[in-house]
């Protein structure tokens, strides 16, 4: 072993008392607003059995889920890396509602790889999902939570991309593809390889060739839309998709809403609109969501859902680089019922209160000390800690 | 698979909604009121090496860790059944500071086996931890935030057994016992299976097999300290053990403290004091803890240290069997200003308001709802929800 005994696995963190001290308020003042809007708090397991994690929305996970033995069943056991498929049981079979769900969650999971260099394979993801309505009004109500979401948490969005994956599906049957070529050409279009797609479109029927030539120049603003509308074939699910869209630009106008028609994001179990939200100039997206109406079907109850996950608390918190914690007041050790009664006034009025240990000489400005209580005549007052 | 794929395994369990908030609020109130005394919130991760989990106070924790292969590392890594350890290393490697640190935690642990028929695999354990600070007095603040916490969390402290490992270990040595003859015993002391006792004791010194057969019958209230001051042999040991005895129950007079010189709870780790608190009239512990200054050595930096979790924080919401979620508002889809600005006020008012989708029929009484906005003249005001 050449690392010492206490080190950690790379891609691995613990946060220490600022950082967890800023996750924690972080994550009560989201949930706080996710539950003023009507979201309740359910709290899946870290563990399942793997085939259920990676359910409907959870098959691209399986490369990125730890596994391991149940001594207890025999049987497999994931680590959940996503959330979601849990949220998803929950609504189809645990809660068994026949209206509409609405559903929040803040908690970590775990990744054998990280999704970039520079992140954690324990995000905290955080998000929240409307069970039970088909209607776009769902769709918007979420991708408003996600801007809430972000502004509450004083990031505010820079751009939230907006793509539709009925699209490029639509195009794809239009083009007669098998499910082998249709993952193919996935992969060329979120790659934005224009020469691989003009070579693979060569041979398919003119009106899905040009149509999935067009989708990697249909971005922008709103007018993208129009644009669309113009140079893509008139098929209904092509007159949905662009009504949907339209409909989310009209909603939501004060969003730095952008559109993306080859962003295919999900496409693994989205079925409908798909969104993701940049703070900043930071090119990685941290929250994103959309539409998967399908995947409750996995669990024998397929039920209209939309939502939206933060990737990782951490990103939320990391803009204030200049947080600290709040300075605590150390109380002196010993028995007067007047100290007993400061102390309590203090705490009574939400100051941390440290209390001193006899016989210990340390320093307690490491321990987050600022202030201490002395006795002037008296009375205890509070003011600030001499030495170190 | 004779389960369905929705099923989850067995001692793992989902929380609704109403156990999520009463979870939620719970570890709130909780981890407040460790703050507000200066215990620092840390957040170790899910996973570790697993040699770095099982170092210490985690030795015993072995055969309940599930355990991964790590393809980023090549390494084993272990989810972590017990946090104590991991804080431990925090306190150790990541803080250094040289004064008394005080930590707090609480999050998930997993374990392959539960501690018991009805116990979770996967429970929230809650604690707090005194590092750097060798005298009673960080013992006695521990035990008096343990009855705290629990009156806090509404279920007070029904008994608080507390014990001394240091009287077993001087009496071991004094008998000149091996470690395996050491560790034989304690599981016979453990069961107070007293013939076994009898039997094992017979061919060791007189003074030491006289002290070992008294330890069972030495339990009950504080005269239970004078008691054995008379029969138990007068060795440093023993004495420096009954002294921090007489004094937690010096300082603690209000609390309903036994003693239970036989208890060798968490025997493997602990160096000093041990106790255990009871609820009700479940013969379950719902926390415990104790002092274990040598643990901090196997990550080489030993402090002194004390502190106590609970076990698992649903224990602590179960006693309130009346609980339900606080109910929502409904509010009408639709983009009146006057409906806006009412819901509005009613989240700033701390009020839960959920807002219909256009062209849903279903129930809101199942998401939560039991009042209603409607508009009355030009006002919008809050009515009990009619129909379903």
């Amino acid at each position: 072993m050449s690392s010492p005994r206490w080190a950690l696995p790379d891609h691995i963190e613990d946060a220490l008392p600022l950082e967890a001290a800023r996750l924690e308020a972080m994550r009560r003042r989201l949930l706080d607003e996710f539950r003023l809007h009507g979201y309740q708090l359910v709290m899946p397991p870290l563990i399942e059995y793997v085939e259920s994690l990676l359910s409907g929305t959870g098959k691209e996970m399986g490369e990125h889920t730890f596994r391991m033995a149940d001594p207890f069943t025999g049987r497999v056991l994931g680590l959940r890396a996503d959330i979601t498929p849990q949220v998803t049981r929950i609504d189809a079979h645990l809660l068994n509602r026949q209206g509409v769900t609405r559903l929040c969650y803040a908690a970590s999971v775990v990744r054998t790889t990280p999704r970039s260099l520079l992140a954690s394979r324990q995000p905290m993801q955080l998000g929240v999902e409307i069970y039970g309505h088909a209607g776009i009004d769902a769709d918007i109500e979420v991708i408003r939570m996600l801007a809430r979401t972000l502004d509450v948490a004083g990031v505010k969005a820079s751009r939230i991309d907006v793509g539709h994956i009925g699209l490029f599906r639509a195009f794809a049957e239009l083009a007669g593809l098998s499910a082998e070529q249709e993952r193919e050409l996935f992969a060329v279009l979120q790659a934005k390889d224009v020469p691989t797609l003009e070579a693979m479109t060569a041979s398919m029927p003119a009106e899905a060739a040009a149509a999935l030539r067009q989708l990697p120049v249909l971005y922008g603003d709103v007018s993208v839309l129009a644009r669309a509308a113009a140079v893509l074939p008139a098929i209904p699910a092509v007159q949905a998709a662009l009504a949907d869209l339209r409909a989310i630009a009209e909603a939501l106008p004060d969003l730095p809403l952008s559109f993306d028609l080859a962003d295919l994001r999900g496409y693994d179990y989205h079925s409908g609109l798909v969104f993701a939200a940049f703070c900043g100039t930071s090119p990685a997206a941290v929250a994103f969501g959309g539409r998967y109406d399908e995947v409750g079907r996995a669990f024998g109850r397929a039920r209209p859902a939309t939502g939206f996950s933060v990737n990782d608390l951490r990103d939320l918190i990391d803009a204030d680089l200049d947080a600290v914690l709040p300075g605590a007041v150390l109380a002196p050790a010993g028995d007067d019922p007047l100290l007993a009664q400061a102390v309590a006034s203090l705490r009574a009025a939400g100051e941390i209160v440290t209390r001193a240990l006899p016989g210990h000489e340390g320093t307690w400005r490491e321990a987050g000390c600022d202030r201490e209580l002395v006795l002037q005549g008296d009375r205890w007052v509070v003011v600030p800690l001499q030495g170190d």
